[in-house]
């Protein structure tokens, strides 16, 4: 093992245990981890600052840190470290139930930001110090560079800023991820900043390894431990239903000629339902397609495979155990098809709007003007965070936003009269799709918005309620651009606040 | 005249008078006008389109048309059409009073965008067919094409998409405009699209004319008549304020080594208090800055004139009647420093987030957790719309708001529990000031948010109020990440509505 993944001899020798490395990073200190969804996180060392938390915990003290990752939503780190209240500050994107416990509980301070403006705030200083990084890597070259994980992330601003790196050699990712990678080395703060040279979305631009300065390295641990993405919700009617939508009106825009055959590049957000659509696209007639995205998902690996996708390239792989087995069965196929960038890149504005990405994200719940709430349930607790749809939404050449037309069993309604938190606002939505329909609120002006929104997308048990409100709305309101019952706009959160159920008693 | 501003004899013989011109518009067609701010808008054809109307509705007839323009906001093109009920839709930006009151009316369908998505929009085939162009000019070159005028807007999009053009050619501007605009004809849609090859906020990488096919000119007007911008507020306490606060906080980032001593290109929004900042940065000892905005107004100027700001890139000159005199005599000074671009290249992601700008724009109300709204007054009015603050405002270097902390003489509070509609997320705002301070709130979670805006930014008399807001939030919100009492967080807005104060009776 060590001469095969560790081939630097200086750091072979600082290998040591999760406990000695972790033992590096203190209270109060900024610690910057890989992983980005359920891909490429520390596996040990995360597990091991937990238990030395407690330690000190039970000992009366304190001991937070400031954690950073890409996205990661692990239970070896966030959930571990959430657990036993080790989190300070926590950003960006996160989905461990633990630590979303925590943030709603109003214990951890949880700063929500576009994936792509992570990198650049560390960069430019706004956001203080990085004490420790702490990387999951394939393996380490002779000259001390790197190869990565199933995810890059942000891993290379980690590493570039922090102070001191605790690396972990995971033995259970396949060497032959070597060579899928491609790190950009010509980010730079302003000015004096060129044009990003990729403008197909398979380019590489950068080179296949991290830089990592060997002088920073305290600790190399070794793990021997899997990626622990969940398994996907199969594909159900409500799923089907949205992509079949979805998939209608992508011909219908082929046959007006406002996108050629293959597409644009295709970006899917996190999550059943943008994967459920992946599905959808499969059996739609589409080839010669690609993907600029940050995940690679189960259903967008089915489409590389099954030659719909010529090329994808993301910033994360996360896929459910079957697909990862089938991943690594066939690495050498998807090796020459899959490009994983940092996440700077992978979600950049620039990068986006060139290639004109077909941005399709899941939101929590639209208003009846169009705009998106993708973060918050009834307007103060977190889900997940904003993640990368704001990158792609407002920079992409078309924005669609998926969601069942109800939650909670029919309680909750995903078309409301006022979105109850607003992380897409309705400058940056051009499609709302739920399973009841589509509508296409390009160049329409706020009430056509309504209109559309709620004759194609509403659940019909709430079409009426929300028809009611406009026509009222539209009498009494103190404007009649947008109109609003501002004693009312938010009555339907509020009442199912009050009794678990948006409707009426 | 006809001789040195007509120079192609084929256009020169189809100059005819404004209403045999107005005439080759009819009912329900889309018509796409050249104009940002009070700048570059054709001063004779859109009235005496208003008079066609007037007269076919006087018969009992109707007679409307969708409006594009740059971002108009002249009475002689938006007032003149509004006045007689002519137009079905608007977009984008737009700020006469009479269109302004058809809008909130509910009698025009107004679709309020990014700037920067205009363009593409049309390009991409989104937004419908462009009947006729109607496009103020400074004058027509031999070979057809045209030398433009004091601004650029959409221009170059609407001669390239529309089936017939009519010009104007203006005598009253000044033929030396000749040389400061810079044309880019490299965008298309994608794929294939290239990066931009701008890297400084002077650089030119376009033609200085308009290309026009002379066989879609259907008529040439000539005109003789100034831009009608209107006089910019003299800075008063409160703007010097707010200057004030954002001066020391620039030079603070200098000091910190997060800003160059010459800053990064400023951007500076629409209207007085952003005019009143230019000021402020006059007197402030900075010098070698440039500029990458939209609107080039006095406060602007002054600085490209006193040697502050060394090049200044926009779309338009939006000068009161005296700072266009000054730049008028000076025109050659002002030729060799400042350009004028298509918007779609002034306000484009990939050269905002490039060059970094510093983004410098008024808001209406923002809320405690910082989510801003620039448009709608109680939620439902639209004052102005967006225009080009998103473009900056998400892709930026930094994200300024800035607002005096009371409007309607202590009525109403611009610092609010919830804003009353979202325009830039939690997610894109980096700083908020009011004259009582400045507010910075990278890198802090919601609720620490909430604390920095209402200690630094709030007016006293409201700073109680929102205190007791979040206090009370915190104990009762359904979840501790945003606090918010759904049944409250919009009663503000509701009191004002119904008494004209949002301060409780």
């Amino acid at each position: 093992m060590l001469e095969e993944r560790i081939r630097n001899p200086d750091l072979a020798a600082r290998v040591m245990g999760a406990d000695e490395a972790a033992a590096r990073i203190g209270p109060g200190m900024g610690v910057a981890m890989s992983g980005f969804t359920g891909a490429g996180y520390p596996k040990a060392v995360p597990q091991a600052l937990a238990r030395r938390m407690a330690a000190v915990q039970a000992e009366g003290g304190t001991f937070q840190v400031r954690v950073m990752t890409g996205a990661s939503t692990a239970p070896e780190l966030d959930g571990a470290l959430a657990q036993v209240k080790g989190v300070q500050l926590r950003l960006p994107y996160q989905s461990d139930p633990i630590l979303r416990e925590r943030i709603n509980a109003g214990e951890v301070d949880y700063v929500d930001m576009h994936l792509s403006h992570v990198a650049q705030s560390f960069t430019y200083g706004f956001y203080g110090d990085i004490d420790v990084a702490v990387v999951e890597v394939a393996g380490i070259l002779p000259d001390g560079r790197l190869i990565p994980s199933t995810s890059i992330g942000n891993n290379k601003t980690w590493l570039d800023r922090a102070d001191r790196v605790i690396l972990e050699v995971n033995r259970a990712l396949p060497l032959e991820l070597d060579g899928m990678h491609d790190v950009y080395y010509g980010t730079q703060p302003p000015p004096g900043r060129t044009p990003l040279p990729l403008v197909e979305a398979g380019d590489r631009i950068g080179e296949p390894w991290l830089r990592c300065d060997p002088a920073k390295v305290v600790a190399v641990v070794e793990t021997d431990a899997p990626d622990r993405n969940s398994p996907f919700a199969p594909p159900d009617a409500t799923s089907q239903a949205i992509a079949g939508h979805l998939v209608e009106f992508l011909r219908h825009e082929v046959a007006k000629g406002r996108l050629p055959k293959t597409l644009l590049p295709l970006q899917s957000g996190v999550g059943n339902t943008a994967n459920a659509v992946m599905y959808g696209l499969a059996d739609a007639g589409f080839s010669g397609l690609s993907a600029f995205t940050e995940v690679l998902q189960d259903g967008m690996l089915d489409l590389v495979q099954g030659g719909v996708i010529d090329v994808a390239s993301a910033t994360a792989l996360s896929f459910s155990p079957d697909a990862l087995a089938r991943f690594r069965d066939n690495i050498d196929f998807f090796r020459s098809r899959i490009v994983l960038r940092s996440q700077g890149i992978s979600n950049h504005p620039e990068l986006i709007r060139r290639l004109g990405c077909l941005a399709m994200n899941a939101m929590i719940e639209a208003d009846i003007y169009g705009n998106v709430n993708s973060t918050h349930i009834m307007g103060s607790k977190m889900q997940n965070g904003i993640g990368g749809s704001g990158d792609f939404a407002r920079n992409g050449y078309l924005s669609f936003f998926l969601s069942p037309s109800t939650a909670k069993r029919g309680a909750i309604s995903a078309i409301v009269p006022m979105v109850s938190h607003v992380d897409h606002t309705e400058h940056d939505v051009a499609v709302i799709v739920t399973e009841q329909g589509l509508a296409d609120l390009r160049g329409l002006a706020p009430r056509q918005r309504a209109k559309a929104i709620i004759a194609n997308c509403a659940h019909p048990d709430f079409r009426d309620a929300l028809t009611d409100y406009t026509e009222r709305a539209w009498r009494a309101s103190f404007g009649r651009h947008t109109p609003h019952l501002l004693d009312e706009a938010l009555s339907w959160h509020q009442r199912f606040v009050e009794t678990g159920n948006m409707r009426p008693g």
